[in-house]
């Protein structure tokens, strides 16, 4: 029952909620050195979490005797260095959401992991919310038939950080912020192995004066004919948005992962406790705070998904291969909207074919059923086509 | 206290619930006679609604002496022919969504009532639901700031008569049965002398063995900047889906229409009652009603502003000329689903200019301002843009 | 088509909704005559909804010669005095709830009127919310099997009006504000010819320095078995808390009549529009407004059903006999306040009897059945009780 | 960083719950030995959750050598016995909920852990649920004020097993089953210094051929006036409803567990997967799934308390001692039921002694003020009674 001693480069917000995580509850794995590019911040950071040491020597963190994993939590531009030095240290590797700035650079953080052979996966929480994961295992088990359609949507009044805000620094607004896990929420509900083909795109900026997009809307053609759907934005006021909805041939399911999730609270304000939730806006009136957030925003899932893979040796579920995906889409995003076309997605595909959504009509009497629809006594009302002559007729008949 | 006298032409769903609202409650307003192509559609329809005459001559219809107002609940081919006789009688002609099958179609029939000068409302009953009236009335007062996207669901599992399947009597799919509405809905929110400037709009069969579109995503981009944004659907499963989100600068609006409104009733089964609303799939287990649909749906508060309009003298709400913008934007949609490219709305504009949406940005000791958020402690922070370097920064300062 | 002509008696916030209604929408019926105390805020009123005349004159008002109708929205200790004269006149004449502030008040007016012989008509909106309509309807028709418990809960920070807090007028405070709202829903859930038996109540004053209670719980026991459950409070926070919930032995129904169905705003402020809905607390963060207050409260309904049920010469659907029941009911809500102990509902009983919740044992092979569940697989499980031992066990069966 | 290892006692549906939770995630406890009653029910238990032994002998399991807690996941009526055991073998117990059938009981075992100076521990999860902590910690940070009213609701169509309906095992009905829950949710919102005073409840067996309650209704009163009210039922139809209702005299706080918190999903039916949540009752239709049902139902954050309380040498959030009062309070109830008056809690009382709820009305020139409200345009409107007259009026005053 040993767990894992970790290498943490970077104290930003995400350090802090991967840190909640791992030293929250009973966990038996722990962040035994932490970067900081600040010794201030580090020092904050170690104090804050109870952890053994702090450095601001990127190589000398990743390289610590103790540790066995290194998990990167820095801004995007400091990936592709502190993945290298990982993976020449030989040490399994979990990095932050996106993997890169585009999706060559992703590529290139790809082949050192896999060159190096040492273990890596993409930490995209939100792909493993306990509702996300119930709900994608729902669907593979057909709960809801073919999906043909998955929205995720991801939008709040913008990042704390200022680096956040530095299109050089991150690849972009907030397709590169939250896009990319839309993009992989909407993989695991259309099926990893289902193709992302093409994408339309539009931005704009619409409220903050900055050059990168500050809201877009995505729509991703897959090869089964489904549709993903993404709208991203920094211009969101009321919290943070976070909702998916996927329809199917035979159901539908919607997430809802912050707003509305079952806590309500009206408070006349004045008293203390200012914390709400990530983002909120607020803190009198009506406000809706979540219960847990490191396990509603899928940390504590993602963690234990990574280190039993790590143990088991088998590939976690979001590996870099996912992370370079999600890029190469994103990619497609920005070239769409200045393009203002459908633009192909391209990339190195490992994921097979996927067939079209098949249909598969009903014949009655020589006619094509439209459609079945149940009468209050029973009886069946069908919509039925003459394929010769493209006439429409409805019938009623006595139920099956 | 005068009501009028009322020739519906059409026995359909839409004529029952036109009557149904006209006759419901207390009100002054009353169907005199009804035409139907069917004999003993029409018998039936008199006798369900207490009508006094019935009949399959359309002319007839028309030209009733004792009625004042034509209604036309006919299907979308018949539009024209109906509205001809009655701006020839000279009669006030209310006539259902979509005005026309293309906004060839729709101009025409605004020709002719313009021509001949009689009243002409559009019954676009989706924008005077009681929360669409209340909550474009807040946008209007400034609740939310600008503006910056309107979407508009309406989905379901496709419609209950023969007619609605055929795309030569219709002039499409999902897009003109459903995506009608949705426009109009977010040109109140986007603001009506906004215009629609073009269009990205995707469609697919999936489901259905039809030659029209079963689902279509579209994207309508308007002067000012703000995104409209539709989703139309006859292969959706769990009821009517009938939502709007609108963002703006300041604020954000949800609105649920008909699946969550505040009722919900569990049921085991095996009771009487098997009409639960409109579209609505099962009649056991967790079921969603609503309210008073006809009050919900706007048919009564747009019955009363076509009345109230048509009495004073002044145009209702939804005129002729919105019919068309429309179908406008409808035909765009068709277009660039084909093209797969953004198409301009082609239509004779009458609604003016809007100004892009102004960003002002704040300005604090030389630097932009990109955000500005309140602590818990009450002091401000800032994250700066220096406009010369295009460094970020962040920094923290008392409250104003 | 003749509407009705009414002498209102009253110009408080519900006259304001009363003629809100009545000359809404395409309404036949017309307030003629407005009798207020006060010159100026009769005068204001006759302004603010176009009515001909105003008067500070009861007798005046309620004579009238124009008038068929009188409504009665006066404060409580009113009631009495003006229906004396309605019924002295011989017009029809419809009341505000409470009827009485005792049952005593309330058993004398039902006199006037019935040996008067005019119509009269309790005007409790509540029950006739459309949701509240069609959940009744559906209870009627089975869909929940027998009910074995309502909670109607009407809450919200205090009422507007200085002489609401003045129990001498009232009789009371939110017991005889709200919980007349509460029973009769209850009521009508559970059955009207559904005797209430006794009552257990608690009542406290927490935050208001008043004499009558501010908070109040009470529990109903129906002749069924039935137990209704209503809370009213004074010291709400969040705005008008209205929500119904009810148990029945094959389903549930839940009702959320103001603060949540489906109309969410977020604003951060500082634009115009005050009103949100009645009793809001707040006008800005996020807000639930609600539709069409009027519809959602029940008084579109309510007058049709009284104008329908007056031109049929049919009783209301609810009658001054529902008002002295109510009243009943409150009286021994406030006696079993003080002696803390159940109380007998005394009143003249109309209602006939009602058999206790039929409980239909099943048995498998000689032992009680307690409980059938189907399993993944299709089995049932049975939980068995052995009457002769007491021993209970289990038991998995092939389903039926 | 060492774990403990675990006697567990029992393989019913908790032990089931239990033993996800501790080998779930990345925990470091772990499940040793396994008691069951039933050799057959042990090994399955054991190679479900892969425990290194099972054993049909009570004090082996609680003695055995490697194992420092124990923990009681039994029937009610093994409760004594166990903990019997484990205070003798000196070892941490734990003890599922209810900790007795009686407080008689409960006291008893209070005093074997305390004489034997172990370790004890009450597993009240729904106190611990993420939600309930925070709205706990809202609460004591004064954001709604003064607690007036905590309603708790737990409701099912019953237990699987069949002991459960037996109250010679288990001390009665859906009181002692979930009624214990309900108490301790209010305890903590009122304050666990708060003395509960006395219970008035009434209890019916409506629906399930037994001696035992299936419905009760329960009001219990504070030292400080609160009320906490609990709705418990075992014929509840559609799922398990878990809802908690704290108001304050500055807010309210609204808590959802299980049927509505932010994931739906529509199924038509047909598909794999049958489990959705504990006491679904359909698998087709709307369903409300959980995401992590031992997170949301407080197992983790129960467990880590025990534990780190434990290491830490503290008493946990929830000791015997609370479980003691927690019966004391369910003893009350029955007796309530029974006498059908207000019964006092009768118990040893340790948690000191709390105010009244404090009124302190505002004076306005010699006035006291009722209410104070804000009106749209910046003015306040006061009601005010004049305390000599008893008379009320209310007066519009510039804003403060």
């Amino acid at each position: 029952m040993d767990g894992h001693r970790i290498s943490l480069l970077g104290t930003g917000l995400i350090g802090d909620f991967y840190t909640m995580t791992l030293h929250g509850q009973r966990g038996r794995d722990e962040v035994r050195v932490v970067y900081s590019r600040s010794e201030g911040r580090g020092a904050a950071f170690k104090e804050r979490w109870g952890i053994a040491e702090t450095t601001t020597d990127l190589a000398a963190a990743v390289n610590h005797p103790d540790t066995d994993v290194v998990i990167v939590a820095l801004p995007n531009f400091l990936h592709e260095e502190a993945i290298g030095l990982a993976a020449k240290a030989g040490k399994a590797v979990l990095c932050t959401k996106p993997l890169g700035r585009t999706a060559e650079e992703a590529r290139r953080m790809l082949a050192m992991v896999e060159d190096a052979g040492v273990f890596a996966g993409y930490l995209e929480d939100l792909v493993y919310t306990p509702k996300t994961l119930k709900a994608v295992a729902a669907v593979q088990n057909g709960a809801i038939g073919d999906v043909t359609w998955a929205r995720s949507r991801e939008t709040h009044p913008g990042p704390h950080s200022a680096w956040f805000w530095d299109g050089r620094l991150t690849g972009g607004g907030p397709i590169i912020d939250l896009g990319c896990h839309c993009i992989e929420i909407i993989r695991n509900f259309v099926g990893k192995g289902n193709r992302p083909v093409e994408v339309m795109c539009h931005t704009d900026t619409l409220v903050h004066p900055i050059a990168d997009e500050d809201n877009a809307i995505a729509l991703i053609r897959f090869e089964s004919g489904a549709i993903g759907q993404f709208e991203v934005s920094w211009t969101f006021r009321g919290g943070m948005d976070l909702r998916d909805e996927v329809a199917g041939t035979h159901g539908t399911i919607w997430l809802n992962h912050f707003l509305r999730t079952g806590f309500e609270m009206f408070t006349a304000g004045g008293a203390g406790d200012g914390y709400v939730a990530e983002k909120a806006e607020t803190s009198a009136g009506w406000l809706f705070p979540v219960g847990d957030e490191v396990s509603e925003l899928g940390y504590v899932d993602m963690f234990t998904d990574m280190f039993r893979s790590l143990d088991a040796g088998t590939p976690p579920q979001e590996t870099f291969y996912d992370g370079y995906v999600v890029n190469a889409v994103m990619d497609a995003c920005y070239r769409s909207a200045k393009t203002r076309a459908w633009e192909p997605v391209e990339m190195e595909w490992r994921g097979g074919t996927t067939p079209r959504i098949a249909k598969r009509p009903e014949v009655y009497e020589g006619l094509t059923v439209i459609k079945r629809e149940i009468l209050p006594d029973g009886r069946h009302k069908l919509i039925l086509k003459d394929e010769s002559s493209g006439d429409f007729s409805d019938r009623v008949v006595a139920g099956s």
